[in-house]
C-alpha cells in the first residue's frame, strides 16, 4: 500500500516545489513594488492603501523585523519543548511560515489591488507574517501527530480561509477595531486548529505517549521562544496601528499587559501544585496570554492599569486551562491539543474579543477611526466579527481536518508520533557520542 | 516547622498576586499615557520633562527593544551556565524583571509627576526596564541560594532604594554624567547583591556544591545570553543619551570598547591558566565588562581609542577578578558570589565611575549639558555620585539581606541550592528518555 | 619541541594583546568620530561620503542591529552544529569578529580618509561589520582544523585583502552594483576560505573524524544561527543601499528570494534522500542560500518573482551542492570544507554575480547611480569585479594558508580536531553530572 507510506521522497518534494513554482507564477502577474503611487480609485481600502504610514516606505521595518523574529524564533521555538520533536517544531515552522508569507500577500492583496497589481510594501509584509501566525498556532494544536505535506495543505487552506474571514471582518462589517489581532488570528488560529485536531483525533494516544513531554535542556529551547514572543508582543499589537500616539498606546497597554500576566501565570501555577512548584508548560505558554487578549484594545484609551487587570485574568484563565481543562478537552471531546493552543491564543483571543467590544461600548476608542466611524462600528459589530471569526475557524478547520485526513498525505502511525526521526535524518544522542569522543577530559572527571 | 518549608504553594500565589494587585492599584491612581503635552510647572525635571526626544513618541522604540533583549533574553540566559539551575536562571529572571519593570516605572516616576500623575512614554519604559537591571545583576550574586519569596522582596526593596539614590545623585547633585550606568545601575547592583550574599552567608557552601558548575550545553545556553548582551549594549549606555551626535558617541564609544574587551578578556583568560586553556567564565562574563565600564563616558567626547583602553583595561581586571579576587572573597570575606557579579559589574562599574571622573575633570563631556553646567558639575560631584551610590548599594544590600533572611521566605538548605528541583517540575533527562524512545535510529548506532 | 604545542599560554594572548594595542594607537592617530561635516575636498568618495543617509547619524542604527546580530549570533550558532566544538563555534566567532570590526574600519577608511582622518559612523561600523563577515565565512571552511592564533592571523590578512579588492572593484572599476555583497563578500569568503583549507589539506582526516558531526541538541543551536540569519538578512542586503524606494527594493527582493530558496532547499533535502528524510545540514545551509544569491541585484528592479526564482535556484543548487559535490572536492580536490562554504556562500555568490551581469545588462539597475553612470557601469564591469574579487581570493587564500601553515601557530593535531578540550576548559556532560546531582527526582524516573 504504497499510498500510506510516510517515505516523503516523491510527494513532498512535488507538492512543495509545485506550491512554489504557482506563487512565483501569481507574483509575476501581480505582484509590484509599492513605489508610494496609489491610483485611489479604490475608495474602500483605506485600511490597506491610504494609511499614511504605509507611504513611508521604510518606517515600519524595525516593527516588521520584531514580528518577523516572532514568527521565526518565536513561534518556532516555543514548540521545540517536546523531547525528540525539535527538528520538525523549529523546521517546519520555517517551512510554513516561508511559503505562508508569499501565499499571504496575495490571498490579502487580491482584495486590495491597485489597477489589478499587488503593491507590496512593509505595511503588507507585516500582515503577510500575521497571516502565518494563524497556521503556526494551529502548528501547535497538531503539532507531533501530522506530516509535512499535511501542514503544506493546512497552511495553503487556512490562510486563504483566514484572507475572507478577514475580508469579511474589515470591509464588510467595517470593524477594524482587532489592531492586535486577538479575534481574526489568535482566536481564529486556536480553533481552527482545534477544529482539525478534532477531525485527526487519534484513540491509540488517548493514554499519553512516551514522547509527548519534555526534557529539560527542550525545556530551555522552548523558553527562547516564549522569551522572544513575550518580549516583541508589543510589536505585534502595535504594527499596523495608527502611527504616533496611537501606537505608543498600543506598545503601553501591551507591555504592561504582558507584565501582569507573568504575576498570575507564575501566582497560579505554583497555586494549582500541591507542592507549590512551577511547571514550565505555564511559564512557556501562560504568561503569554496577556499579550493575546489585549490584542483587540491594545490601541485604545483603557489606560495601563486596564490592560494590566486584562493580563492579570488572562495568566490565570491560561494557566488554569493547562491545568484542568485540557485533560477535559482531549478525554471527553476528543481534542489532543499538542501545545494546548486553546489555553495560549483560543481562551485569550476570546477574552480579548470581549475586552474589545465592553472597551467600544464603553467609547474608549481612539484616533480617526473613533471620529469617523462610532455611529457604525459599535460593540455589536465587534461581536459579529468575533463569532464569524469563531464560525469560519471551527467550519473551515472542520474542512480542512478532513482533506489532510485522506490516506495518501503521509501522516505518521501513532507509534512514531512526536518523533523527528520519521521524517529527518537524526544524529545520535550526546551520550553515545562522548563514549568515542573525548577520552582525556570526560574520563578523568566520570 | 511549616515556617521553614520550602514549599511555596500559599506564600509564593500570595505574595506575586497581592504586590500585582497593588501596583495595579497604584497604577490607577497615578499613571496616564504621555500624549506629549507637558505642563511645565516643574522646572526641575529637565532630565524627564524636557528632554525632546521624549515627545517624539516611538523614535526611539527600537533602542528599548534593544534594551528589552538585554534585561530578559541577555540576563536570563547568562545565568543558565549552571547545570541543574536553567529554569530558574531563565524563569526568575523574567518573573522579577516583569514586577520590577511595573515597581520601577512607578518607583522612578513619583519624583517627577505631571499634574499629579505619571505620564508614561518609550523614555520612561527604558528607565523603567533599566530599573529592574539593578535587581538582576544582584540576582547573579545569590543565585541558587534563595527562593523566588525572598527574591520579589528584594525586587521590590533594591528597586526602592535605587530610585532614591538615582533621585539624589541626579536630582540633588545634579550630577547627570552617567549615561550608560556605570554607577548607578551596574556598580549599585553589585555592591547591592554582595551585601546580600554576605548576609546570606552559608558556612556549607564553604566547599562548593556539586551543582554550581556549568556542563557542555549549559555553557552553549549562556553564551546566547553573553552574545546578545555583548551586541546590544551599545543601546543600553546611548538609549537616554541625547538624540543626534551625543547618542552616535554613544554608540560609538560603546561599540569600540567593548571590542576591544574582548581581546583582553581572551588574551587573559589563556594567560592564567598554565595550559593556556580559554575559561568559558571568563568568556561568557569579562568580554561584557567594556560595556559596564565605558557607560559613564559613553557619551563624552573620550575618542574611539579612550573608549578602547578603558575596554581593554576593564577586560583584564575583570577576568583576573574571576581568576584570582572571587575565591579570596568566598573564603576570607564570606561572600559566595555566584555568577562572579564583583568581577562583572563592581569592579568594571567603579572603573567606570573613575573614568567618568577623570574625563569630567578633563573637560570631555559633551552636548548642552555641559554649557549650562560646568561650573556646578564638576569632578567632585562624579565622585560624590559614586560615593552615594555604593554607600546605598551596601546599606541597602545589607538591610534587604537582613530581611529576606527572616525564616519565614522559603530559602532553600544548603543541599538544595542551585537545583532547580525544589521549585520547579523537572523533567528527566535526555539519556533516560533515549533509552525508551528512539529505538531505531540510535540503537543502531550506539 | 616547543614550536608544535598546542599550549596557546604565551602566543595566545601575546598575538591578541599585541594586535588589539597596535589597533588602539592606529586609532588614536587616524580616527574621529564623524560629526556630519564633511571637507569634500576627495570628490570621489562619492560611495562613503556624500551619500546622504550617512550624515543622518542614527537612522540606520536598527539596520545596523540586525547586521550584528547575523554577524554574532547568526554566525556563531549556525557553526554549533559540531557535536564537541560548540565552544569554540560561537566563541572564537567572537573574538575574531572583535577584532575584525577594528581592523575592517581602519582598513575600509584609509582609502577614504577626510583630512587624514577616518570619521566613524554607523554607516562605517556597518561596513566594519560587513568586512568580519568574510572571515567568518573562512572560518566556516576551516572549522575545527586550526588554533586560534591561526585564526587571528587570517582575519588580519583576509581582512586587509577584502578591503584592496573592495577598493578596486567599488572604486577603480567604478563598480557599484553589489548592494548585498554576493561578490565581495559571500563568494571572496568562500572562494579564499576553500584556498586556505586546501594548503592546510589534511591526509589523515580523509576518512572523516568521530567528532565531524552532529548530535542531536547541537543541531538545534545551530538553527538559532540559521533562523537569526535568514530572518534579518534583508537588512544585510538593504543596510548599504541608497534610502528610500531602493532600499525597500532590496529588502523586499531578499524577503521572497529567501522564503522561495525554503521551499527549494526542503523539497531538494528530501529528494536526495532515498527515503524521503530532511537532512539538518541541508534545512541548516541551502535555506539561506537565497540570500546570498539575490545580494547583488537585490536593489534593482528584478520584480518579487524574479527574487524568487534567483532564491529558488539557490536553495537547489545549495542542497545539491552538499550532497554531491562537497564530497568530491574533499576527496578529489583535497578541500575539506568543514561548514560546506562552498555550497552555501561559494556557488550562490557566484550565482549572484551572474544574476547582476544580466540584471545590468537588461537595464535593472535602479536609482541616481543607474543615471549617472550607466555608460560606464555596464555588465562587463560587474563581470570583472566577480573575477577580481575570485582572483584576489584565491591568491589571497593561498598566500594567507601558506602563512599559516608554518609549523609554530599552535596547529592541532588531527585527532584533536572538531574538540574544544584541546584549546578551551570543557566541563563534563549532563550524564555525569546528573549521575551525582539530581537524586530524588531522576533516580526515580530511571
Amino acid at each position: 500500500m504504497p499510498a500510506y507510506t510516510t517515505n516523503m521522497r516523491l510527494k513532498f518534494p512535488i507538492v512543495a516545489l509545485v506550491l512554489e513554482i504557482i506563487t512565483i507564477i501569481l507574483f509575476a502577474v501581480f505582484v509590484e513594488y509599492d513605489d508610494g503611487k496609489h491610483h485611489g480609485h479604490n475608495e474602500h481600502d483605506k485600511h490597506f492603501n491610504e494609511t499614511h504610514h504605509e507611504k513611508a516606505s521604510m518606517d515600519l521595518y524595525p516593527m516588521f523585523q520584531d514580528v518577523h523574529v516572532m514568527i521565526f524564533i518565536g513561534f518556532g521555538f516555543l514548540m521545540t519543548f517536546l523531547k525528540r520533536y525539535g527538528f520538525s517544531s523549529v523546521g517546519f515552522n520555517l517551512l510554513l511560515a516561508a511559503f505562508g508569507l508569499q501565499w499571504g500577500l496575495f490571498m490579502q492583496g487580491i482584495w486590495h489591488m491597485d489597477n489589478g497589481k499587488i503593491k507590496v510594501n512593509i505595511f503588507k509584509m507585516i500582515n503577510a507574517d500575521f497571516s502565518t501566525a494563524t497556521v503556526l498556532i494551529s502548528f501547535g494544536a497538531v503539532l507531533g501527530k501530522t506530516s509535512p505535506v499535511q501542514l503544506l495543505i493546512m497552511t495553503v487552506l487556512e490562510i486563504t480561509i483566514f484572507s475572507i474571514n478577514e475580508h469579511i471582518v474589515a470591509e464588510l462589517l467595517r470593524v477594524s477595531y482587532d489592531v492586535g489581532a486577538s479575534i481574526i488570528i489568535h482566536a481564529f488560529g486556536a480553533y481552527f486548529g482545534l477544529a482539525v485536531a478534532r477531525v485527526l483525533y487519534r484513540p491509540g494516544l488517548r493514554n499519553g505517549h512516551e514522547n509527548d513531554g519534555s526534557v529539560y535542556h527542550s525545556d530551555l529551547f522552548a523558553m527562547i521562544g516564549t522569551v522572544f514572543l513575550w518580549m516583541f508582543w508589543p510589536s505585534f499589537n502595535s504594527a499596523i496601528a495608527d502611527p504616533g500616539f496611537t501606537q505608543l498606546t498600543a506598545v503601553i497597554n501591551t507591555y504592561f499587559s504582558l507584565a501582569a500576566c507573568v504575576l498570575s501565570a507564575y501566582g497560579i501555577s505554583s497555586l494549582v501544585e500541591h507542592k507549590g512548584k512551577l511547571d514550565m508548560v505555564h511559564i512557556q505558554n501562560a504568561t503569554l496570554a496577556g499579550g493575546v487578549a489585549v490584542g483587540t484594545c491594545a490601541d485604545m484609551n483603557i489606560g495601563a492599569f486596564g490592560a494590566m487587570l486584562i493580563g492579570l485574568v488572562a495568566g490565570i484563565i491560561s494557566s488554569q486551562g493547562f491545568k484542568h481543562l485540557s485533560p477535559i478537552l482531549a478525554s471527553h471531546l476528543g481534542i489532543q491539543d499538542t501545545c494546548g493552543v486553546h489555553n495560549l491564543y483560543g481562551m485569550p483571543g476570546i477574552l480579548g474579543g470581549l475586552a474589545g467590544i465592553v472597551a467600544v461600548a464603553l467609547g474608549k476608542k481612539r484616533g480617526v477611526w473613533a471620529i469617523f466611524l462610532n455611529t457604525k462600528c459599535d460593540a455589536a459589530m465587534q461581536a459579529a466579527a468575533l463569532a464569524s471569526s469563531l464560525g469560519f475557524a471551527l467550519v473551515g478547520g472542520a474542512v480542512t481536518g478532513l482533506i489532510m485526513k485522506l490516506p495518501i498525505w503521509g501522516q505518521p502511525p501513532d507509534k512514531n508520533c512526536f518523533n523527528d526521526s520519521i521524517y529527518w535524518e537524526v544524529p545520535g544522542e550526546e551520550n553515545e557520542s562522548l563514549a568515542h569522543s573525548d577520552h582525556s577530559k570526560n574520563k578523568a572527571e566520570a
